[in-house]
């Protein structure tokens, strides 16, 4: 069996048995019963994903994957591909938005190359995992040979693996990638078999002739790997993209550790999502950082039944959104961790009824 | 003058002279012109509320006024007065809900009893500024006498002086005190004049029949105290609470001394409203925490042009929702403070259309 498929195989579902204990412990908290609202759903998750009415939290990471796209060339995007090791380099620097929200959050930030068109020269901090220079034009065929995308998948296994290994319980996805979010929507449009209208949108900010050009493509590359679109991983290795097979991998990985995610944005939903149709009781450990301003998000949250955290109407990607939302994951931990009970404190509260 | 009138006439509107400044800045980041979204809206608000586009972070701390309400004995709540001082207990020993979120987000708790009706022995760390034992029973008559409103009102105020004082830079409101939710929606119908049906909610989390007396119960308090509703201080006096006006008053203080307020939940904002009808311009430095759970909540959101931050169905009070909040503000200020800029690290961001 290859590192994926082992991986697979060990993802279970969470199992519910601990359910009955957690809920008398949120019950036993001095504050009215369900008065915590979301944070109690998140504080019984985190829980039943560690396997563990009693967790411990540990260490916080967000991995960020930077990888480029052939179907860049097809002007879908407001930058072009050069834009990608640029800002992977403010990322290690530590100017990008997500590089100052890991400081401010206490979470360490990783930033793997699984495919940059870059030598990436002079990039002290990278990880080195790239699998090669971009993705070929997924409007011409598939973005991806299939081993091309085991192989980032792989890398993303490692990384769960890695960061495990050093104690952290809740890891956050992250990217950069410019162009990522075509391949995002048409890799939705595939798994959710959808019109790629309504996840198509306007990425970083292009306008609506723009958009129905992306549209346009996403299209003649769906039509163009229609033969591949029938399992998961040929799926993904069509229309993906090395850092979205990252992320998926990183979710696999961290699933089969019993790890927390917090999955930020709609790339890091495509990648979730490719996970979840490789292995389905992935998504048991999933969080879901924000609801993000790109059109089409909302569905496919909705199609993973998952209720994102934060609505801050945020599109920057990079892991920003989820890496907000672990201090409200961590809060909610901590409130079912360090509150008072009634049978501690002594405090009586009756119900006067 | 009195210390109220004297902070009222010190609060005066955010001079938006600053605000191109800002947005050259926001806009120079090095990300896509508004993907953080609402973090860009927090920063922009703090600068404004700061008087500079260059901002400092300082210390922050929330406010928990402690008091009971006259009106319990008419079973408008699930719990009794008897669980105001437990409960402030449990605050002050770090149990609590908003204790531990304190402690999460590097909040600085004050607890003040501006009117439990209980001589809170052994009570360590507790700031001692009772006005009374407790209001009157508004369904009777005025909840407090004009004075002692203003009593708590200024209570509030020189909370506001002495956490400015100490390096505190965002203040964020809370409260315990029994049958609050019952005071506060009487005082949010009296100043929108609004149907009291509309903001009366299950508060802790009582029935529907419960919820119709209590709905009943705030009418005969409009109509008994009719005669007072016709200037926001006397209206504050016969419908409030001495929590709720230490509120207002921290509001009225901080504004006064261009200082960010988060205010928290339905309580909170009903003590935010009341200020702002005191000194209109004290909406300007008032940032909402969260959307609470209780009904009513969003109605008087509205009203007040508010867009909450957070959204996760609490219905605790303490301050719990404006202290997670605080962590998103804080997050917002640090990406514009701490951001590399296209001028500065030299990303060539050039749009290709």
């Amino acid at each position: 069996m290859t590192l994926l498929e082992e991986t697979v195989a060990q993802v279970i579902p969470v199992s519910q048995e601990l359910l009955p204990l957690i809920e008398a412990h949120l019950n036993n908290l001095i504050k009215p019963q369900g008065s915590l609202g979301r944070l109690e759903d998140i504080a019984r998750r985190y829980c039943l994903i560690c396997g563990n009415a009693a967790p411990r939290l540990g260490r916080k990471a967000v991995v960020c994957f930077a990888a480029d796209h052939g179907v860049s060339v097809e002007g879908v995007s407001a930058y072009p591909s050069s834009v990608t090791p640029q800002m992977v380099r403010g990322i290690l620097n530590g100017d990008a938005a997500v590089s100052v929200l890991a400081r401010h959050s206490g979470v360490e930030l990783l930033v793997v190359d699984t495919g940059v068109n870059d030598p990436m020269e002079g990039m002290a901090g990278l990880l080195r995992h790239k699998v090669a220079n971009g993705t070929r034009n997924m409007a011409q065929g598939p973005a991806m040979e299939v081993d091309e995308a085991r192989r980032a998948l792989e890398v993303g296994i490692l990384m769960a693996d890695e960061v495990h290994a050093r104690g952290v319980r809740l890891v956050a996805t992250g990217e950069m990638g410019i162009a990522n979010t075509t391949a995002a929507a048409a890799l939705c449009a595939a798994y959710l078999q959808c019109d790629p209208d309504k996840v198509t949108g306007r990425g970083t900010g292009i306008d609506e002739t723009r958009r129905q050009h992306k549209l346009e493509v996403i299209r003649r590359a769906l039509s163009v790997n229609r033969g591949r679109l029938d399992d998961p991983l040929t799926t993904l290795a069509a229309l993906g993209g090395f850092e979205i097979a990252g992320i998926s991998g990183l979710v696999l990985g961290a699933a089969a550790r019993r790890m927390a995610v917090v999955v930020d944005g709609f790339i890091s939903t495509a990648g979730a999502l490719a996970a979840v149709r490789l292995a389905p009781a992935a998504a048991d450990y999933l969080f879901f950082g924000h609801r993000s301003h790109e059109q089409g998000h909302g569905l496919v949250l909705d199609s993973l039944g998952a209720k994102p955290i934060l609505d801050l109407g945020m599109r920057l990607g990079e892991g920003t959104g989820a890496v907000l939302a672990m201090q409200i994951i961590e809060a909610a931990v901590k409130t079912y961790l360090e509150m008072g009970t009634f049978d501690g404190v002594g405090v009586s509260l009756m119900l006067e009824r």
